[in-house]
Formats: C-alpha cells, structure tokens, sequence
C-alpha cells in the first residue's frame, strides 16, 4: 500500500492500537487479532501476524449521541462515528445503502401465533441485499488507504452490490464468479460494465485465486480478502437501525441467517456498542442463527455442543447462504451460546414455505435467505426455543427477484381460462 | 357500492362537488369530467354519465404546509393532504411506497456533456416499480369506498403491487394476465397467494374482461378500471417527492415515460399544485414525454401535430409501456405543449443501451422503461431540444431485475478463465 506503517500515539488519549499518520478512518484506531489480542495499525491487513487470527477494527468512538446519529442522512452513513470510514464519506457519491424498513408484521406474527414481530427487510438496499452495507464500508475504508480497484469473489449478490458501488464511484471493479452461474447473476453482475471474470470451478477455486491476486495486486482491494476487517463491520449497521428503528431499545429475540456468519456476529457487535455508548439500555436478547440443512455446518457444531465447526459441502437452494466453512462460525457460537439463542437450520423444502408465507403474510418476496430465516422462526417456535409472547426481529436480507428458481416450480396461476366472463365465472368464486 | 350517492353541501365553505356524507378521502371532495367539468360525488365512478369523459378528484385543501409534510413519514404519505385517501390512512398496515432516492447523477452528466442532471429512481419502490404508488392510493380509496377485493388487469408492474399490496393489507386479490406471460412474471405475482388468472388472450382482450368483470362484482376494485381516478393521482407523489428533494424547487426540464400517460400528467399535476399552494415558487419546467419506438403512438401525434392519439400494435422490449391505445395521450400533448417540452421515441437498441449506460456510469440497474427514458434524454440532447445546462431530471420507475432478457443478449463475461493466476494475469491487465 501507499501509505507505510508508523507508529504514532500523540493523541491526547492512550490509543487501543496505533494509527498511520495520514489515514482518517473515522473513529477507528487500528486493528485487533480477535484470538491473540495483538494490534496493528490501521492498513490492509486481514489476518495476525502472530497467530493468522482474524483481525478486528478497534476504535475510539468520542461524542456520538442520539442527536447527533439522527441528524445524519437516511442511509448507513448516520452511523459514521461508529464505523471505520473517514469524516467526509458522505461527500462522496456513493449507492447510499441502509435504512431500510423494518417492518411490523403483524399477518406473519398471526400466522405464527406470536406477540410481536418485525421483518428488518434490507431486499429495499440499492441491488436488493445486505452486501450494500458491506461493500459500501469497504468502498470507503478502501479509497482512503489508497486501493484503485475494487473487486471480490462470488457467487451473486456480493458481484451486484461491488459491481454497482464501484460504477457510482467511478473507480475500476474486477468481480470474479464460478463459470456455471447462472445467466441471471452473470447479467445483474455484468451490466455495470466492469470486469466480470468467470472462473472455472467452484467458488472455493474462485475463492482461491482472489485470495492470490490481492497477494500480488496492492492497489486492488479484494472487499472479503484483503479488505475483509473493514466490509465486515458494515453489518453492524443492521443492529444499529433494528435498535434505532425501534425507538432506541433492543428487541428479545433476533433470527440472523449465516453464511461466513460475520453478519450475525456484527449485529451482536453493534447492540452491544450501542448499550456500552449508553445509546440504548442493557436489556437481555437472545441472538438465533439459522441456516439451511443442505449446508448447516454451524447448526451442526450448536447440536453436537462443539467449540469448532467442521466444514461441509453444500447442497441446498440457498445459495447466497452456501458457504461450506465459515470464517466466523466459532464466533457464532459464542454469541448464539452467551445470549441464550441457539442455531437451526430447516429443509429447502420449508426454505421454499417460509418465502411463500412472508410473501402471503406481509408481501415481501425474499430471496432464499429471507425463506431460511422465516423457515427457522417457525421451527424454533414449535421446539419451544423461541418464545411466542418476546418481541422478534427476523431479517430478510436479500430480494426474491434474484432466486426465482426457488419458488417457480411451487407458484403459479390459479386457473389458466379463455376470455370470457362465463370461464372466469366458472373458475373463480366471487 | 355499499354507500349510495346522496348530496350534501352541509359544509362551512362551498364545495366543488358534493360529498357523500360517510366517506373519508381526506381533501377530495368530488368527481369531476376532464372534458365537460361536470361533477359527480366521490364513488366508483370513473367515466362521466354525461360525455364518457374521464373522471378526475377535485379537492379542497386545507393547511398544507411544507412543515405539515416534512412532519409525515418518509413515504408517500407524507402527502396525505393532498391525495384522495382517508385521513387515518397511515394506521392501517401497507407497503409504504414512496420517498424513493432522488439521485444526484454526475456521471451520467458527464458521459452526456449536462451541467445537473438527477435520477428519480422509483426502483426502490417495494415491488420495485411506481406502480406501488398508485395502488397504494387505489386500496386506500377502495377500502373507504366499501370494496372488498383489490384487482387487476396487469403485464407484470402492476400484478406485483397489487398482490403485494393486497397480501399486506389482509384482503383478497384477483390479478389478471395474458396466459403467455413470462414465467417468471407469473411468479412474483403469484408468490403473494392472491388469486391469479391466466387469461387466454392479449392484453388487451384482458383489459375488457377485467371491465366486464367490473360492471358485475360491485364489490371489487380494479384499481386500474373503476377506481382509476383515485389510483391515478398516487403518480402525483413522484412531483412532490422531487420538488420536496430539491430543497422545495422545480427543476427545469423532466424526462418521463409514457404508458398510457397518466404519470406524466399527474406529475405536472402534482408540480402545479405545489405551486399553487405556494409550497414552491412558480419557474417554468419543460416536460418531456419518452416512448420505445415500437410502441409510440404519443410521439408519433407529436411529430404529426396532432391534438389526437392514433392507437398502434405495439412490437418493443419495452413491455410495461406497451399500450398502443393510452387514455390519457391527448393530455400528454396538451403538457408537453403547455410547458414547451415535446415527445421522443427510442429503438429498442437505443433503450438497451440507455439501461446499460445508466448502469455503468450510476451504479442504477433499470428495466426497460428506465431505458427508455435514458435514451430519450440523449436523443434530444443530440438533436438540441433539451437544454444540456438547465437542471434536469430523468425518471427510472421501474427495476432491471424484471426485465433482463433485454440486456442477457448483450452484457456477459469480460473473460472466461481456468482457475490459475497464469490464466487471469493473461485475461485481465492490472
Ligand atoms: C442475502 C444474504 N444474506 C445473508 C448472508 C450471510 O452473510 P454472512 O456471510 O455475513 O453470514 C449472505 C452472504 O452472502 C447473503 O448473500
Ligand atoms: C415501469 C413503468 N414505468 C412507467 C409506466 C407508465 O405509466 P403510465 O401508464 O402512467 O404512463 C408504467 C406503466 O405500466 C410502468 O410499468
Ligand atoms: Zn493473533
Ligand atoms: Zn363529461
């Protein structure tokens, strides 16, 4: 990178970890192993030094009020005191991801026999997911260390938003895929007119090979390699709206979905900022993971009471959600076990009902992640491990617009008639 | 109609039309004829009983203020005072549509030699179309009015708002498509568990089906049909919404697609009250109408001269503008005329490109009727009857992730490659 490591500490107050002189990445100060505790400036690092354990932005977070968070824009850049960008992020054009709804489902809660129930629906982010937050925190931790390309590996949702962010921005994207995607995410990946490789191979060969370019390539920041402390703290955002949204509190009871499980981890990141900023009160929540049974390496792990997880091949319609061996799933646990939650994970078949019953219930269509979580609730619900009568929040984090695969061999029209009143009288009721 | 007319003018100020007495549609006061200016009470009226002419809300507003809006939810609600909808509107659960990004457009300027060019980008609509504005209106009104069922003849756009819309609110749904539909249209509309039906035939042979339909279940509402003059004026919203997002202003020039035109009317509609309310100063804006070639029949009275509408069969990817026979098209001549705008029409090459040229340069993927409105907005910079330095805003109503059989011919893979460095480094240059 451009700008070298070197230790500075001449602040007024005694640092976490040190700062590169010229780097303003907001509140943060530098970055933490999450296994040994070791820190690090500020800079492209993603794994420890000492010990390959995952690093962490630390920070030092001064004089973020309610006011002064609700002054801010309606997009995830409100909370820029609380995230490792610079000051002047917001003078940036940028795809302006967050905010979105969360939604009072009272038809689902019904449905399910619950007490109180909300759908925190980011399919509303600028390319329909979740990854807009991620990618838009990368963006702008990785135009200030001085990175000119921005790219990453995938498998769909994650090639729109970085595609999409980079085109706004200006700057050159390189998104690589597996060759045998489907054509509809080659599309949605390709049409923002960046380089769109397609690689031969599984996406863990996709994986791979990002992994060796970001080695060779220091101007190009790979969102989830190279860059990956940063993108993961733009997750923490879907706690800070859930608590804000909610009048400033924090709901009993969440469902997270989980691939590489960052997400679930950083919501539980941000609740507990947000208590420790004195921004909402402590108050006890229990945080549930879900995923598909076709790949539910973690819920696996939960069941068994292990420490570790043992990667998986996947298999299931959930593709968004298919990682086989997720970085964070020992963290996962950790949080799922110290808030009293628990992981679950449910069939592609309820995956498909969970969809169609969000869709009925409160008419917002879900990607398959979105089924995943909705399937999960309903199965916690008749185990007895979610309680019925606790406020829920359960997150669809993608758009169904983009798996219409899932659910086009179950849906279709009602009575097919010629154009007459008599047919239509004959197939449908009045 | 449950509720039959009855005059009453039992109020403090003399009344444009009269009122039933019962119903709570906010500021509307009555029905009146767009081409005689005969008046008629609020009801399921929408063609008038003595031209045939259609129906229009007339109002009386009170104590609207820019503080009264800037007040409301971040939704087309926010409007409430002047739209046709009970005044308890916002209690009842609905999907919220509207307070879509006004996207300041710099690149896409650049890439067309503009000084301030802005997106209206109704994509982040929660069906991902304007349409959900309008039928947001339209089951408003209809639940006030006594309608039990929301329905619907529809290609696509509107089947999703209105199932979506119906699944949310609780009641039932019929939406009607021609059975040769896309698959995948047919599924986002039947995802929402409403009744569907395939109809064996064109759109239009539809059309007259759903008003056959309209003429014998008094208690249904084709928000399209016999409440179409309430469902209209939700496209007003899109004015507001911009003039509010300017700071209270009207920008100078407007590019806007055209259906059956009635969003380019309500538009004008929406900015003209504004102004006469004093909510923003009177400047003159030029209104410019964009249609795909294939299906043209406004543009094509423009250049002729003509005061009328020639309907056409129309043959263009640009589905969701495919009437060939647009009701409102003699009043899309009289704005465009009025306001020294004028009418366009693109190649369904130009409309391909329009999409992909929006996407590269904002990061904004739209469907066929953004394209249109792109490419329109290049072609009459080209031929100078758009002003590159007046500020200017272009209209994307709809979500590329609809139509992508549009651009698949076309974007793809910049490479395909097998998974080693050796192979990328070849592919790709740094
Ligand atoms: C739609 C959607 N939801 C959830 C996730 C899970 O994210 P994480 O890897 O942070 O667990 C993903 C990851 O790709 C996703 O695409
Ligand atoms: C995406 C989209 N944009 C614009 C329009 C045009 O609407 P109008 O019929 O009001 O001209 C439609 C109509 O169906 C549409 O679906
Ligand atoms: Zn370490
Ligand atoms: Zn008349």
């Amino acid at each position: 990178m451009r700008r070298e490591a070197s230790y500075v500490t001449a602040t007024t107050t005694p640092l976490p970890t040190a700062v590169e002189p010229d780097v303003d990445l907001g509140p943060a100060t530098g970055l933490t192993c999450r296994e040994c505790g070791a820190s690090f400036p500020l800079g492209a690092r993603y794994a420890c030094e000492e010990c390959f354990g995952p690093l962490e932005v630390a920070y030092d977070y001064r004089g973020v009020t309610r006011a002064s968070i609700e002054a801010g824009p309606r997009n995830i850049w409100r909370y820029r005191g609380l995230l490792p960008v610079p000051s002047t992020v917001t003078e940036v054009p940028n795809l302006e991801p967050g905010f979105t709804k969360l939604v009072r489902a009272d038809n689902l809660a019904a449905a399910l026999g619950m007490r109180r129930l909300w759908v925190k629906d980011d399919s509303g982010n600028p390319t329909h997911s979740f990854k807009d937050r991620v990618v838009g925190v990368a963006l702008a931790a990785a135009r200030e260390l001085g990175f000119q390309v921005l790219a990453c590996p995938s498998t769909g949702n994650l090639a729109n938003a970085v595609a999409a962010a980079a085109a706004r921005a200006g700057i050159r994207s390189v998104v690589m895929v597996p060759s045998d995607l489907e054509q509809q995410k080659i599309v949605t990946s390709a049409v923002y007119g960046g380089t769109l490789v397609a690689v031969e191979g599984t996406y863990d060969d996709v994986n791979r090979l990002a992994s060796e370019i970001a080695g060779e390539e220091e101007d190009w920041a790979f969102v989830n390699v190279n860059v990956r402390p940063y993108y993961a703290e733009g997750s923490k955002t879907l706690g800070y709206e859930v608590a804000e949204q909610l009048g400033w509190r924090l709901p009993e009871q969440l469902v997270v979905p989980i691939a590489s499980g960052s997400q679930l981890t950083k919501i539980d990141k941000g609740f507990r900022e947000l208590v420790h900023l004195g921004l909402v009160d402590d108050a006890p929540y229990k945080v549930f993971g879900a995923q598909a049974t076709g790949c539910s390496p973690v819920a696996q792990a939960w069941k068994a009471g292990h420490d570790v997880v043992r990667p998986v091949k996947p298999d299931t319609i959930a593709k968004s959600l298919a990682i086989g061996n997720p970085a964070d799933g020992p963290y996962v646990l950790d949080v799922c076990r110290r808030t009293g939650g628990a992981v679950e994970d449910v069939t592609d078949a309820e995956v498909v009902e969970g969809i169609r019953l969000l869709a009925r219930t409160e008419g917002i269509f879900a990607e398959t992640a979105g089924g995943v979580t909705v399937a999960t609730l309903r199965k916690l619900l008749a185990s007895g491990q979610l309680d019925p009568a606790a406020e829920t929040v359960v997150f669809n984090t993608g758009d169904g617009l983009k798996t219409l695969d899932a659910v086009s061999p179950v849906v279709g029209p009602t009575a097919t008639i010629p154009a007459s009143l008599e047919a239509f009288r004959k197939a449908v009721s009045a």
